[in-house]
């Protein structure tokens, strides 16, 4: 599916790519940061997701025939476009790992390349990033409100941003997603499909009952019945259970009903008590309509007997934010450390190589604040606030945990790519690590994220270095 | 770039469809019809796009090894899986031109084909033109906001939905924008692009003169250069302007200038005087930071000197909706009518083979309302409200033209792939036809739709049959 070669990039790559190039600078080292400033959906935290695929295409990434004709034909300098017949991406990165939680301000991912290579990759990296981080931090809300032993599935690919529901299927399961419509998905990145029928199923029907049954004969052991086409509790629910029963008699088992529009708590509370009357007990109940993270908490507050919920299009566009405001900022050229002023101090970057580390409490929990310090220390004593210059922590003697590790040397993959279930279960695992103070839908606790007192002072003495400047 | 396989679909097709095989089913006639319910953005209309891409999709789609294999595992029916083997869509496709502005409840497109070509071709269907009439929708209303002087770049990549990006960028033609910063997209569509220079690459130099000079040398021909790095007025236009003066004397131009951050309508008048009093009256400036249409009437309106503008985030999530709710709803099977009934009446489907009339105005403008009729009828006398029983509207006499024309047969398509400078054309000289009250932001006007006395008739007739059935 995805093909992503060297255009797959905005033009001002290419533009100072170029400059580069023509000036002798192109091999020149660099570093960016990625970074976002501002968590999703008014939370407490985000999932970080997309590293795997990053590193899948940044391994392969090269421009193609078609990619150098076009950009000869956009008049772009003929040698340039030619010494990119050699691209590829040979640089070193450093990440969190996948599946982890993540703060604004820290960085997530380091690069580490010639300018033109980390200038080429830019586009590319915020484009799979922002979006799966986006995913992966709805679908952790989502299973949040479900509980642990709800099933939640992936229905988006319908509504999903055209080729971009690939993605979203993943990133819902590095999210604690479960499943997925999308067989596409399901055939690459290995992810459990799971799929029932539609309306239009009954209405190719004659009758609701003729239906269910042609459908539960093509499909035995993995029936599940649409019951709201005609009425729920009158039709479709009745039906259901002749047909159960009748699939009881072969030694069969009918797995499942699906609401799919009314009163979801309602109808799901009565469709149990009349499955269960008629000795259904081992049949579930799934539901799907609109959902949302809000949706799923208060059909769990009414006890509404769900087993299994289908989300759609809140999960697969990142509803309500649309996107994550991730950014990749240079942070070194050739050892020297750069930044970008702004009128705002909390827009001023962070300049030099860095660590992240993570604070943890006595019994390896997360006790609130990740520390950004510079590459080569090994723990923070103090952090400071990154825009407050009167506020800072104290963090002598608190256990901290370094995030960054590098994942990719010289353009290779480091280790083997780490599988989905894997990234699934580290996600759960560093979830369940973070008080529920932070993960509430109101209000959330606030996440400390502060620079060592190195690192800040260096950071000052280049923004007063800046701005002593006349005219930089 | 699309490589869209027969998996790219719902499980649940499948499952479908193999019910129908095993029910020797499969190749009865279906027609379903893709049309939405809600028009996005709180406007007055929505422009229609993805046509080519899907018909593109279409002639192609093929179930490949991998796919085949994928299905094996899952356990469905190995003769069904191996009837997959020489799957191609075969059918018939209506639908509007591809940048005609569309309406709620009218069929935009109608696919006649088996039962099982039908129902596993319902999600790409989707999944294309859901997303791309929202962005072509949103990149239409900053075309309104900007007028049609202004130039629109399409920046979205980098927020944008992960691969979803790539027809966002097509969409964002389709609805009126010019080019895009997306190399790929360009490549591949033949879209321009367009692209200047990033923060990064002035913090890269030790000074920002350097820095412009560095970009000027490689791109006499297309300098812009980015301005906000320090201080706008007081570094970033003093140092283009200069610049701008030494590439005059070796007979070059500034090509123009950027703002990314800060009042964009204080900072274009300023650095527009500045720059027309250094004589660079020719240098244009560009604008980005979280633009909208909303933002780029509030420039427009104050008279900010802006000549383009650079869209993202809100253009390549289409945001704040995000998604588009169109659906695809079967009509008819084997010529017999199909409904799906609701208890909202305005949710039961409309059956039957259809035509959609658009009513115009003396001139050949829209005079604000689209019949639903049966296929066989020419024109439509009055029109029915589609839930409301009480309200009708004469339209005798009232010049009609028919919307939706056949542009595939046997999967096939009909006639050459529209060019997208002339889907754009086409969408402007439609829009052009849309009287105003229908396009402001606030309120717009309410564009009706209705059925045909003939079909409204027959709608009830099924309706009323369904309801008088005991148990359907």
């Amino acid at each position: 599916m995805i093909d992503i070669t060297g255009t797959y990039t905005d033009q001002y790559q290419l533009a100072m790519a170029q400059a580069y190039f023509l000036s002798g600078r192109g091999r020149e080292s660099a570093r960016f940061d990625y970074f976002f400033r501002k968590l999703p959906f008014g939370g407490g935290y985000a999932v970080f997701a997309g590293l795997e695929d990053l590193l899948t295409v940044l391994e392969r990434l090269r421009f193609d025939e078609a990619d150098l004709g076009f950009l000869r034909e956009q008049g772009m300098d003929p040698a340039f476009v030619e010494s990119l017949r050699g691209f590829a991406f040979r640089g070193r990165v450093l990440a969190v790992r996948e599946g982890d939680l993540v703060f604004p301000t820290c960085p997530v991912v380091t690069v580490e390349a010639s300018l033109i290579e980390a200038q080429i990759v830019e586009t590319l990296l915020l484009n799979i990033l922002n979006f799966q981080t986006l995913v992966a931090t709805k679908a952790s809300r989502m299973r949040l409100a479900a509980g642990n032993e709800a099933t939640l599935v992936d229905f988006g690919l319908r509504r999903a941003p055209g080729l971009g529901g690939y993605a979203a299927s993943r990133a819902a399961i590095v999210g604690g997603f479960d499943a997925t419509s999308n067989v596409r998905a399901g055939r690459d990145y290995g992810i459990p499909v799971s799929g029932t029928m539609a309306h239009s199923f009954i209405q190719a029907h004659d009758q609701e009952l003729a239906a269910f049954r042609a459908f539960a004969a093509a499909h035995p052991t993995n029936c599940v019945l649409l019951v709201d086409t005609y009425d729920t509790l009158h039709s479709g629910v009745p039906n259901a259970i002749r047909v159960g029963q009748e699939m009881r008699q072969r030694g069969q088992r009918l797995r499942g009903i699906r609401l799919d529009s009314g009163d979801l708590a309602y109808l799901s509370k009565q469709a149990r008590n009349m499955l269960d009357a008629a000795g259904l007990t081992e049949t579930k109940i799934a539901a799907s309509n609109q959902l949302d993270e809000y949706v799923i908490r208060s059909l769990r507050e009414q006890g509404a007997p769900i087993d299994l919920f289908g989300v759609g299009t809140s999960l697969a566009t990142g509803q309500p934010d649309g996107a994550l405001d991730g950014v990749y900022k240079l942070a070194e050229v050739e050892g020297r450390p750069c930044l970008k002023l702004s009128e705002s101090t909390d827009k001023i970057t962070v300049p030099c190589a860095k660590q992240v580390f993570r604070v943890l409490d006595e019994t390896g929990g997360f006790w609130g604040a990740d520390a950004i310090a510079m590459a080569d220390e090994t723990d923070v004593e103090r952090m400071h606030h990154p825009s407050d210059p009167h506020q800072s922590l104290v963090l002598v003697g608190r256990p901290q945990e370094p995030l960054l590790h590098p994942v990719m040397a010289q353009g290779r993959r480091r280790h083997e790519p780490a599988s989905l279930t894997e990234i699934k279960r580290y996600s759960q695992e560093r979830l369940a690590r973070l008080p529920a103070e932070y993960k509430r839908f109101e209000y959330p606790h606030l996440y400390k994220v502060g620079l060592s007192t190195r690192l800040d002072q260096e950071r000052n003495r280049l923004i007063a270095a800046h701005r002593s400047e006349p005219s930089s």
